[in-house]
């Protein structure tokens, strides 16, 4: 069983390559939750949805998110009414929103709703929510705290970052089997995703940490930052607010106490050593994902390392 | 001041002739909301949404009901997730649910929304749903009791009707202010809507009856039966199952007891001796509303035995 901890969109991506490189029954992913946001009286997990969309291949590729082919009536007509409407919700993706809140409202935990969804999307990948309970990433800018979505989406990351906070982080109870997955996986792989607020609070999730400390799993992390920038998002603003180098070095220092190999863009090679004197094995290959081969040829990279650890072991 | 009571489309054909008549201001419009549903969670409020759609200059008129050029790509997604979908919401619409739904969660009553909705849709008639409390129309049928929309939309009013039920009625308020307008009302004017399910749960609502009986305004129905014969709707299988003649007279003896006018169509003019004999003066005029011109006629025919009766106080 391999285990992935993911955010949203380069996640996506790349778990796209790996399900055609692992049977889907043998993959579990853990899904970041802090950038759920609660709008029109709707709970939205755009990570969860990134994730499902891609999987189920109706994902808007050109945005990496919404479902493809998708309208915004609905958003338009609650313009009118009055609402805010900075978040875009298509008529499609709504109908996905209306169904987890309906769900949530009738007492099923998310976890439930999310493995729902994904049975009726027809996927056999495992998708766990890091949490049942509610965790929001918030924003400390010089205009004070916002939502995650309200610094990224709403006033497009332009507030300089002073702090980031998981709100609720301390009673978020794992969901139920992500401990054991990690603990009994294979490997653990950490998508290339924004790592302050993908990562992040996942790895904020209580026995997360302690169990990617424990496990025997294979621990591999692919950089989301290329020659000094991220492919997308604002982990660039996130690492600078916080004080911390952009480079495929800081995200790897950041893993440093359980990572056993750090994936880094062909691009970024001379941060290897850099890398290998934190204790983690570099490889290096291209990791910016264009089109459907550089996915799979990524998540190759990533099962030989496993393969390479399977063999070691036996 | 003049007060109607109203269920959906025939009521909101009526009432668009009505505004062009009396000025908005002077119009309160009180609404079944018997008919009301929670569908896939969200609280759908179908004749209150006719009225408003209507008047707002948005309703789709060849259906009569929703918003005119709505798609319904979120109720297509929702089919996709395994919902029931034989209510038809489409995505405009939905945003009109979705924005109810969340006021009513966040504690507003009804009521509140309501009139919030119609301000945001620059109505200045007061629309009042007939309750602030959950009253649900259910049809008694051979195949056991059904919600009114399971009845008419899903099971297309296909089974035997052997009576009619509004439960919580005996709980519910009417909404502040309604029976004060009908008390202060001029007139009052049924709209030509189904007797049995959109004005009976009107009626029913405590207190309404008595006002009724009790205002000095002008009391007018216009008849939704033409020739034996609904213009719309299942209001012909209700009055049969309910053992009663399909036909205005048998209308009018439902209301006999507060009303003064009844409007009939010229094709029933040979009602009118039978009618009389229960002691309301009748008008036939014509009642079908094909278009704009029809609609305005019948509101004047309305409005004329109004002005009649205040030219008799004066």
């Amino acid at each position: 069983m391999i285990v992935s901890l993911a955010g949203g969109v380069g996640a996506a991506r790349f778990l796209t390559g790996l399900v055609r490189v692992v049977p889907e029954e043998e993959l579990v992913i853990i899904v970041n939750t802090g950038d759920d946001i609660e709008l029109h009286g709707l709970h939205i997990s755009p990570d969860i949805d990134i994730i499902l969309y891609t999987l189920a291949g109706i994902v808007d590729e050109e945005k990496g998110w919404g479902v493809r082919g998708d309208t915004f009536n609905c958003l338009k007509f609650l313009a009118k009414l009055g609402c805010e409407t900075w978040f875009k919700l298509g008529d499609m993706d709504l109908a996905t929103h209306i169904f987890r809140t309906n769900l949530l409202k009738r007492g099923f935990k998310l976890s439930e709703v999310v493995d729902d969804i994904r049975r009726r999307f027809g996927l056999k990948v495992k998708v766990l929510p890091m949490s049942d309970q509610r965790v929001e990433t918030r924003i400390v800018t010089d205009i004070g705290e916002l939502h995650f979505q309200e610094y990224l989406v709403k006033r497009g990351a332009s507030d300089r970052v002073l702090g980031v906070k998981f709100a609720g982080i301390e009673e978020a109870e794992p969901t139920p089997g992500l401990i054991e997955s990690i603990l009994e996986a294979e490997a653990v792989v950490v998508c290339p995703s924004n790592p302050i607020v993908s990562i992040g609070p996942i790895l904020s999730v209580k026995g997360v940490r302690e169990a990617l400390l424990r496990s025997e799993a294979k621990k591999i992390a692919i950089s989301p930052i290329v020659a000094g920038r991220p492919i997308k998002g604002p982990a660039d603003k996130l690492m600078q607010g916080l004080g911390l180098e952009v480079s495929a070095y800081s995200v790897a220092k950041l893993y440093s106490d359980f990572l056993d190999v750090f994936i880094i863009d062909q691009a970024d090679i001379d941060e290897k050593d850099r890398i290998e004197r934190l204790g983690i094995k570099v490889i290096s290959t291209n990791t910016i994902m264009r089109d459907l081969k550089d996915k799979v040829n990524l998540a190759k990279v990533v099962i030989e390392q496993v393969r390479g650890s399977r063999n070691q072991i036996l």
